[in-house]
């Protein structure tokens, strides 16, 4: 599905822990792709005047990491994620993307591009970086503490995005807890499997466990945003500690050395897999625009995959697709409706 | 510190998923390092009479897995697990391991042995499987849903286990959240955060994230039963499945299959390491006697090391050293004597 003008993505120019010419070489590499790249950030630090594809909206605000999120966005009209944000809003881009603060991404695009109709709690969701089939994982880091129907409207923004994004046929639906039997874990899982398992439109296949996650036995699994955001970090982590581990055993002798070399060109392959900056960040789902939340500590081609990522969701029309399914599968009643704190 | 007389421990004779053969195979291999085993089940099919080392006591009822643990043990006062944890109260077994249903191992135990003084919710505590630095990780799955003074007792729990039976000096203690910074996390979080870093006797360190797990930055990490539960079988499935994707991409070529063959035994020993059997299973920490939860799915020798660790926490007097670690750090006041729903 080719779009007949390029794609447009707004990217704030801030936040990327490795600095401005890393920003700036992942903007080249996205735009290289044919994709349009409007820059919120310093003109002269990223050196990007008169880059093919690329324009840059001088900024010189931000929202830095330990500033507060809400308050500083709604303070700073001015900074970087929050006219990015407006950019999309405006229509001049058609999603956003930043490796700056989470919550500060999050905040500027809930107040910048609205929740979807029906939506109570946007939340973040990323593809979890396994071999093999890809998982979606939600919510891992919006919102910390949640009530059953939050986790039902996961449920339904998983599946939907999942469709829709990642082209999965019907995708099955698990959520994650202590236990395969229905009843296991708190209260608000074990009551958000109840609505779930009730719900029409959507393919909930009931609990699954932490070593679902990697062995993707489903193809999106929602949890409560504390569990999700500790269990992306641990996952990403371990991987990385068997990754050196493997590592060492190969400078562990001789021969090793030598089944190393020859084991490495494969090896590579797993790791990039493996490497959280290959799927290209997190996107906050439930909301009117596309909002992608990249690394902080990505290179050039983590930023790269991140603008991709968010160019993507606007070929495919993620957004309209999602609310559509939403509107199908029940979101204007049953679990998604059943209270509202909006 | 070798006993005079060899350590006595109560081994419950059913719910070896792979059988009772493994069973007895595992109860052999500790006889032989000198424990003590008395085996609580089936006399026939465990076919252990006469066994060096083993005495078997005839028992032929059993939890079973599918069973609501609390009512099961209490009804059933001659299933295996419930005589086994009986065999320790009464002083005929130091400690008491099971590899059947936890929920039914956590009740027996905790009717049967009694907590400590001062301690509210026991909690269970496993070595985390990574490489190098072992880390203790608790609660991973007594309590689903806590309160502030529960994850401070853990804390406090999981620093005299770690010092008493794993040797650590002056361990460090992190509380496993969203963010590194005080105040990210859950309302209880963040609560038993600001009662830990005013606590005296405990080397509280602060926030600690799902990547400081595998990555060992800390002595002992304490969350609920529910992150715990997800994040454990999480962290040792998605090692499983980085060494399987290691293994799959040994054999992707002949040049990596003889990479593969020559790295083999470096590679053997890390599986070793990262294998659940290889630390014995999860410790029941708070209660008046020592009750180890094996795995369900262990092999002989992963048995056998269940039984080796109730025998080490025998010897090393994990139970009693705990309990004058917990009156000197500060049991009887501040954190832990907060509030108490005992």
């Amino acid at each position: 599905m080719a779009p007949e003008r390029p794609v447009t993505v707004a990217l704030d120019g801030y936040g990327a822990e490795r600095g401005f010419d890393v920003l700036a070489q992942g903007a080249r590499l996205a735009a290289a792709d044919g994709i349009g790249v409007r820059v919120f950030g310093p003109e002269r630090a990223l050196g990007l005047s008169g880059a093919n594809g690329i324009e840059v909206v001088d900024t010189t605000e931000a929202v830095a990491n330990d500033e507060d999120p809400v308050p500083a966005v709604r303070a700073k009209k001015e900074a970087s994620v929050v006219r990015a944000a407006r950019d999309v809003a405006e229509g001049s881009s058609a999603a956003m993307i930043s490796c700056g603060s989470t919550g500060a991404t999050m905040a500027a695009a809930t107040f910048g591009l609205r929740r979807l109709k029906g939506v109570q709690r946007p939340a973040l969701a990323v593809q979890v970086p396994v071999p093999g089939k890809p998982v979606l994982f939600l919510d891992v880091g919006a919102n910390v503490e949640v009530r059953a129907q939050h986790l039902a409207q996961f449920a339904f923004l998983g599946a939907a995005f999942s469709a829709a994004v990642l082209e999965v046929r019907d995708p099955s639906v698990g959520l994650l807890t202590v236990g395969e039997e229905a009843g296991k874990g708190r209260e608000e899982v074990v009551e958000a499997g109840r609505l779930l398992s009730q719900a029409p439109g959507i393919r909930f296949v009931g609990n699954v466990e932490g070593r679902d996650l990697p062995a993707a036995t489903v193809d999106v699994v929602v949890t409560d945003g504390f569990t999700g955001n500790v269990s992306l970090k641990l996952l990403e982590g371990t991987a990385k500690v068997v990754a050196a581990a493997v590592g060492d055993a190969a400078r562990s002798n001789p021969l090793a050395a030598a089944g190393g070399l020859l084991l490495k060109p494969a090896l590579n392959g797993l790791r990039r897999e493996l490497h959280p900056d290959t799927t290209g960040g997190a996107i906050l789902l439930g909301l009117r625009g596309t909002a992608v939340v990249g690394h902080g500590s990505s290179g050039a081609e983590g930023i790269a995959n991140a603008i991709r990522l968010a160019a993507r969701c606007a070929e495919v029309d993620a957004v309209g697709r999602t609310a559509a399914l939403l509107a199908e599968g029940g979101a204007g009643r049953g679990a998604l409706a059943a209270d509202t704190d909006a």
